[in-house]
């Protein structure tokens, strides 16, 4: 059985034009450990939005192509093209993660078939993903392709940060941008596991999402007490380990200074090199793409680094990255609960008025593509 | 046989005057396991001058006292004194290293007298000195107290940078403020073990004191060039680990971009990520005491930390630690040579025109301490 899927593709040509489009493929039968699943929802991540959009000014996106072959066109700005030499002219799939339905599969494979199932093995916007068996994650009966479409990267992210501070013999965390989709998960996480959290936001409306889930330790990085108040929410917590997805900017070294005043308040220490308590800032994302800047009131017991899931995977090993999948499919109804703003068709995703709305990256908004809805 | 032992001592009153001094003591009988070493020869190290001037303001240098218990005091700025709040009112002592005579020796140390010995225990800056035998270090004969002065910071600094590479898999080394004292040894250790190092310095006379001592990539951070030499000379090193004095500033993020820059051009990566090799910068110092600024084109694979010697002697603990100690016994007077801007007597030392000479700190200028001096 051959299926016939759609998927979007990207593409920045050496004339510095981004185009976003729709091919057609076959999907060919499934080998004796392969499964063929059909993409449900998707959902649209902002590492995806990277490689969606690259450095594109979405000022510039115009529609052609027909109605169902879209077509939409943007101009990469002269000065960012260095950036996207690696993927000149060559059309990417996308996608990271997403589940489905299981709608063929090999003779090894068969217990899988018409079962929901996530897969984080990437190019998932598509509308039929044919698979390695042991690529696909079966959800418990009940679970729909919606609620299992974010499996991978928010709920192992969050669970990596726990596994971070746990490995790092940290005891508590602090996290900027914390009323992101990703930030109310790890919450949810925090209050499960009895792990003190400090998190960080931007605006009153932020405070009230982390409130309403029941978030102890909320600081807004615009009052003007604000670093007063981390430092205290520091000191309560004993935090020493912070997850950052501002990156750029002075948020990442307030915090660190705020954890070496915090230790010094506790234990004074004489002489010029402060604190020997170990401190660790890891920047995730960068939602400012500004330098970094770290004062010298960090003192030296510090540490600051990218943090990568893969990366972190890897150091774990594939044994301990198995349990966290597990404990995924067993809670993604509840700790690991995904809300999307919208649900979105291959046709509208490639809307240059909608692309301009996700590809702000708001906190706490997150869309989901539906490859098959129309 | 008891001595009488001047030794300078540095307080900071609350009142926000530095008071530097020399103060009579005695030292008495050493017990069974102890030595008392005559002090001839102590340097002043940038982390000394740290403690004994704390953040005076040098050009309110003033002198009182009598002749042979000269007094020099300074004021402290007012919107530096809360930094000295864990000193205040405290006469301390001073001195990290420094080198001398056994003159009495315990019962079971009477091997030592009479030996030139180092010690690294701290408040050396003193006559006579009671130590325990295990704390102090004898040389081979002929090996003067002034060649066995700096047997500690410096030396174990430059093989601690040397056991860092090697303990987390880098290959080769960038370093900065490169024609130092330190600096100047770094360069001899990595000649004679064969490791690849770049130099960063600021002008063209520290270019000429390093190709003078045999190496082999310096960069000049003063040169138009600078960040395509600094990039082409990590290319043809390999080096992902850098050890920078400077600590504020540019330059540290400068080093890390040019080493992703140079592994990106060897291996282009697609995606937003950048390269997945790691690279590590370590701020060992504070020469440039503003933030440390790290762009967005360090990538995602990069660590950013304090480095103190202490430190890492922890972390290799004491075997590995009295490895590097039997090298520099051994090689003080090749590898590990230091050499001194000029040597003074403590009347000489409390100077206020001696002390803004030295409190410059620098680069490639050491004083050199002989408590026992007249």
């Amino acid at each position: 059985m051959t299926f016939t899927s759609l998927e979007l593709r990207s593409e920045i040509t050496s004339a510095g034009e981004l185009r976003l489009s729709l091919e057609e493929r076959s999907v060919d039968d499934p080998g004796p450990d392969e499964v063929v699943v059909r993409v449900e929802a998707t959902p649209l991540n902002p590492s995806d939005l990277n490689q969606l959009l690259g450095p594109a000014d979405v000022e510039t996106l115009a529609a052609s192509g027909s109605g169902d072959r879209p077509v939409t066109t943007a101009a990469i700005p002269e000065h960012l093209r260095a950036m996207t030499a690696a993927r000149v002219d060559q059309s990417l799939t996308l996608g990271v993660e997403g589940a489905g339905t299981v709608v063929a599969a090999g003779v090894s494979a068969q217990d899988l078939l018409g079962t929901v199932v996530s897969a984080g093995a990437g190019q998932m916007y598509t509308q039929y993903r044919k698979l390695a068996a042991s690529d696909v994650f079966p959800f418990p009966d009940g679970v729909t392709p919606q609620q299992g479409a974010s499996s991978f990267v928010n709920p192992l992210t969050a669970l990596g940060m726990v596994s971070t501070m746990r490995l790092e013999k940290h005891s508590a965390l602090v996290h900027t941008a914390a009323a992101s989709n990703l930030g109310q998960m790890l919450n949810k996480l925090c209050i499960a596991d009895g792990i003190e959290l400090v998190n960080v936001v931007r605006s009153a409306e932020q405070e009230e999402i982390l409130r309403e889930i029941g978030a102890s330790h909320i600081v807004n990085s615009t009052d003007p007490d604000f670093v007063k108040e981390l430092t205290a929410a520091i000191g309560e917590t004993g935090a020493t380990l912070a997850f950052d997805a501002v990156g750029g900017g002075g948020l990442g070294g307030q915090i660190l200074a705020a954890m070496e005043a915090s230790l010094l308040a506790k234990n004074p220490v004489p002489g010029p090199y402060g604190s020997p308590v170990r401190k660790q800032l890891y920047i995730y994302g960068r939602l400012d793409r500004s330098a970094t800047a770290l004062p010298i009131s960090v003192g030296m017991a510090w540490s600051a680094g990218g943090w990568l899931l893969p990366y972190h995977l890897y150091r774990i090993g594939p044994e301990e990255t198995q349990k966290l999948r597990a404990r995924v499919a067993d809670e993604i109804t509840t700790t690991f609960a995904s809300s999307y703003t919208s649900e979105l068709t291959f046709a509208e995703a490639l809307d240059p008025a909608t692309i301009r709305r996700f590809g702000r990256m708001a906190t706490g908004e997150k869309y989901l593509l539906r490859p098959n809805g129309r």
